[in-house]
């Protein structure tokens, strides 16, 4: 948006189409969101018998456009993963993948207008749960005719909401594939996400919340993607990668740089251009509500919800979701007799690997979708 | 300090000694400090052939009030560890703890005045190295008549200087023993660090280092503060001490607490009552320049120079100097033909282990000493 309100994230992706909930949409706290709107894609054609339909969840940042849709569209933020005889072969599954409640790339969220007040939401956007999350996107796969997803899938963020659609609707998915992504949210995830709150709460800019008409809270937004990114890597990688290899400047005095700081310096840089601070807030509690047990009884009974045929790919090197977080889920499933494969790929790209790794986690999710 | 300078850190240990460098002290950048002061404490006496002697450095945080000295005295920030009988006995060692170079508890650092200006240096104060830090280390122990060293020992940055203490002045140290520290700081290390420091930077009560005829910049600080908890600690004992459990507020509306985000935040706000912005930032800086092997040819150079029996102990959990750093290290000593011997403490309390599983570091650190 430009005009009134600079602060407001960029359009959504030119490729998006529009689903609209008439009146009011009940969120697990009791608060009513009137009229939101979903943002989503599709790609290749819903079988006749409605069985083969793959639902995509994104993780924390990106928005509905997973993969390009012919040869001269823009690449999409899962385009290794996802195309005619690809992992989610497009000539095979109807796939879709819609932007978050409470994101910024189309769907209603923060900076979204607030009907009553014709003005963006800020923070009085109302406090969301993954279960709101995967709620609204259910909508948006029944809206397309879906009754039962052939497979819910996703990785961080994305593969806890997979995992929570599993819990939430589990007679409505068949199989369920979460990478990067544990049943709750540990306290280390916690603590962390509370400091990315923090870094965007320490800026000024950020006016608690009422930005739009001036513009994103940069600094603090870029340190909260900055921290975010040590997060989604490796020791290991960056060693691989940067070593102490020098940048710029005198290493014997102040404002010298390693590449690794560039690098780190630059993925916070970039984010506020594209992305929303209050929708990185609003997310980041979400996450942390995440627990498959909570309101139901134990862990255990929350994970025994799940009755979808249970994909969990994790990797070595992972800091914010390690792989014994997801051996923990596996034990729940298996404790409940459902059927559940893990896989802990050995790879130092840490918890950003769905990303990266796509070869190797890729056939694994292959293996579900064809089982 | 009060009155003018309400900004500036508390004063230093009521049980600290001073010595005094008379005249310009060389940094390896080239600039001079003049007649800088450190601020120290000793337990023990040095026996007659003053080849007893234990040099303790510190981490980033601590003053020279390593332990007491005597029951009635204030505990010291490694208690367990040295005193009458314990791993570091002072029945039979001479034990020496200074505050470190641009440090804040009495030693010459950014918050001290300078002579020329009669105001607090702030970051006019020159950039610093581990080397710098450890030949000013050097000047106490020889002011105490101290030629050679049994020992150099520390955690953390402490066990940085060390090690390079034992390679800028081989002759003079005959052990040292390195807990969580490595031969360099890697990239990963570099990172965090960077984005620490850009917390303080995006406090505007930083004002590039100024402060302090007003305050210290609290809210810029804490968060650095905290951010390094987090990488001083692990998942899993999180997990362990704290899980989901719940402190405050409403668990479906913005503004409630898990325990785990009340103990981050409160690690982070008790450190600006204690702590200099501004030396956190120039030991930050000085920390990313350790490179045993910067200007000595190779890193296998560097480390060459070392002759001291050398020990190096770290934690299974510790993300911010993995064992396999240690482990680097080590290969590089063995290569040179040096002793060595690393020990991988297997604990959940991360970086900080040093301070925690004192026992088990006390057991090792004991064994060099009494070889």
């Amino acid at each position: 948006m430009t005009g009134r309100w600079p602060g407001a994230p960029l359009p959504p992706p030119r490729q998006a189409r529009f689903h609209r909930h008439e009146g009011d949409f009940r969120l697990e706290s009791g608060a009513l969101l009137r009229n939101p709107v979903a943002a989503y894609e599709t790609w290749g054609r819903l079988d006749d018998r409605r069985s083969n339909a793959v639902l995509v969840l994104t993780g924390l940042s990106p928005s509905s456009h997973a993969a390009s849709h012919d040869p001269d569209d823009d690449p999409g933020w899962w385009e290794g993963m996802i195309g005619p005889g690809r992992s989610v072969d497009t000539e095979r599954w109807f796939v879709i993948c819609s932007n978050v409640l409470g994101g910024c790339h189309g769907t209603t969220g923060p900076s979204s207008i607030e009907p009553e007040r014709d003005a963006p939401y800020g923070m009085r956007f109302p406090f969301l749960t993954l279960r709101d999350i995967a709620a609204f996107q259910r909508e948006v796969v029944r809206a397309l005719g879906v009754e039962r997803l052939h497979c819910a899938t996703g990785g961080s963020l994305g593969g806890m909401i997979a995992l929570e659609y599993a819990a939430s609707f589990p007679d409505e998915v068949a199989g369920v594939c979460a990478m990067n992504a544990s049943g709750r949210t540990y306290p280390f995830a916690i603590a962390l996400h509370h400091l990315q709150r923090k870094a965007v709460f320490n800026d000024p800019a950020w006016r608690q919340g009422d930005y739009y008409e001036v513009a994103q809270p940069a600094a603090g937004l870029s340190l909260a993607r900055a921290i975010g990114t040590l997060s989604y890597r490796s020791a290991r990688e960056f060693e691989r990668r940067f070593g102490r290899s020098w940048k710029e400047g005198d290493p014997l005095s102040y404002g010298g740089l390693f590449q690794v700081e560039s690098y780190v310096a630059y993925q916070g840089a970039k984010y506020p251009i594209t992305y929303d601070a209050n929708t990185y807030l609003v997310l980041s509690w979400a996450m942390d509500s995440h627990d498959l047990g909570r309101g139901r009884g134990s862990f255990a009974e929350g994970v025994a919800r799940i009755r979808a045929d249970t994909l969990l790919i994790g990797a070595t090197s992972d800091l914010l979701t390690p792989p014994w977080e997801q051996a923990e889920l596996e034990a729940a499933l298996r404790a409940a007799r459902r059927t559940v494969r893990r896989v802990e790929v050995d790879v130092d790209t840490g918890h950003d690997s769905f990303l990266i790794a796509i070869d190797r986690f890729g056939a694994e999710l292959r293996r579900l979708l064809e089982a």
